[in-house]
């Protein structure tokens, strides 16, 4: 038996009670920390259930064989920080267990799509998803621009996932992603564009602001996850509870 | 002091630990079930925590005073299933306690929008999310239809919640969603279109069939909550995947 838990948003203390029933009777536990970033420290839950936790990368991940090997005869977690399926990295998990007979279950948990809301956007009106990636001197792609380009122009927000590169412990940041999308030529996401700067969503330390790029771009975010919203047009009632809730007012 | 705590899908055992805490100091526990249903009954958390929790209505939560003035001198929990601020119903309450500087801490979980991911389709190839409406004689507003026909024209899949009336015991049901989508004319989402039923999604029983609308109309998927999503065109991956996982082959 495969068990794939989202830990949410911050600690160990996001993850569910059944989550925790599933912990204490598992053989086995691997953290995957490549597709999102926990914001503490795993070791918090190794101490509080008592068990080690293996943390194991793409490879192995990916590689699957691993897992089901061990799962034949044993209880196997995987911890996922956030929730497991949103990035379908681990769909081949349930693709495998399906043809090797191997039962997976899914715990979902909150991830970045739970923002959706709380901006006083309304979450219908939510777009396409993004993912801004790194730039690098030879390679600039531009798809994920032409997209918000097309949610803006269909009056639907754009929530921007940031690139991270666990390995070289590179997490992209507000700012750098800012910088990214004025160096694209265009005449509508300029410099008094205003957007949602979304850091550490989730955590007792989460901190939002609502502002134009050329405001938002001077700030210092700190630590990551980060992530932006870019909106559309919005109508009178999302207008007045970003005012309450993100504008200069408060 | 006020949380909002959102309790998951499908019972208890789906809050979090975090939300655990929270509820053992809480003086007073409110349940808001008119915006989305737990599958369990709410009383089997009264005696896991030991404390009594009280039902409240849409107009409780919308006249908000009531709980500001509790909230004054106590703290005040709010259930809510699935997550707190997705449907925006709640986001009153934090514009309210920032107007009366009473914190407002939301507690996120899991909601039917963790369904990305999990079907194979991409995440990102997820437009925007519609809900569908009891038809009555005389009101049939299309506006949702024509958001399903956009997004297929772009490419996008559709999420569609459907609708609730929890004051009369109506939880819309996949077929009753087909039959009308069926009855409004059009020459893209036929009988032969292939969508998925999506049924108790993050519950034990959970249940998602693939397949044409005119086979998806005939089955009796049992309990509410029921969403559907109307895939648009498939690339090669997704393709694979959702036959792997739900097409006829197993």
């Amino acid at each position: 038996m495969i068990y794939i838990i989202g830990m949410g948003l911050d600690s160990y203390k996001d993850i569910s009670l059944r989550s925790l029933e599933i912990l204490k009777k598992a053989d086995k536990i691997y953290f995957e920390n490549y597709t999102s970033l926990q914001q503490k420290p795993i070791s918090q839950l190794e101490e509080y259930i008592g068990k080690p936790i293996v943390i194991c990368n793409r490879d192995s991940v990916e590689s699957e064989d691993f897992f089901f090997k061990e799962a034949l005869d044993n209880v196997i977690v995987i911890l996922v920080a956030g929730t497991p399926l949103f990035a379908t990295t681990h769909i081949g998990l349930l693709v495998k267990g399906r043809e090797m007979n191997i039962p997976v279950e899914v715990i979902h948990n909150a991830s970045i799509l739970n923002i959706y809301g709380c901006l006083g956007l309304y979450s219908y009106h939510h777009g396409k998803t993004v993912s801004i990636p790194y730039f690098t001197e030879d390679w600039r792609p531009l798809s994920f621009f032409n997209n918000i380009l097309t949610n803006i122009k269909c009056g639907l927000h754009t929530l921007c996932l940031l690139d991270i590169k666990v390995d070289e412990n590179r997490y992209m940041s507000v700012n750098e992603a800012l910088n990214q999308i004025l160096s694209i030529k265009n005449d509508v996401v300029n410099e008094k564009y205003k957007v949602f700067a979304v850091c550490r969503f989730g955590s007792p330390d989460q901190f939002i602001k609502y502002g134009t790029i050329e405001e938002l771009i001077k700030i210092n975010f700190g630590k990551p996850l980060h992530s932006l919203v870019i909106p559309a047009q919005m109508d009178t009632i999302e207008k007045e509870l970003v005012e309450e809730l993100y504008g200069n007012k408060l």
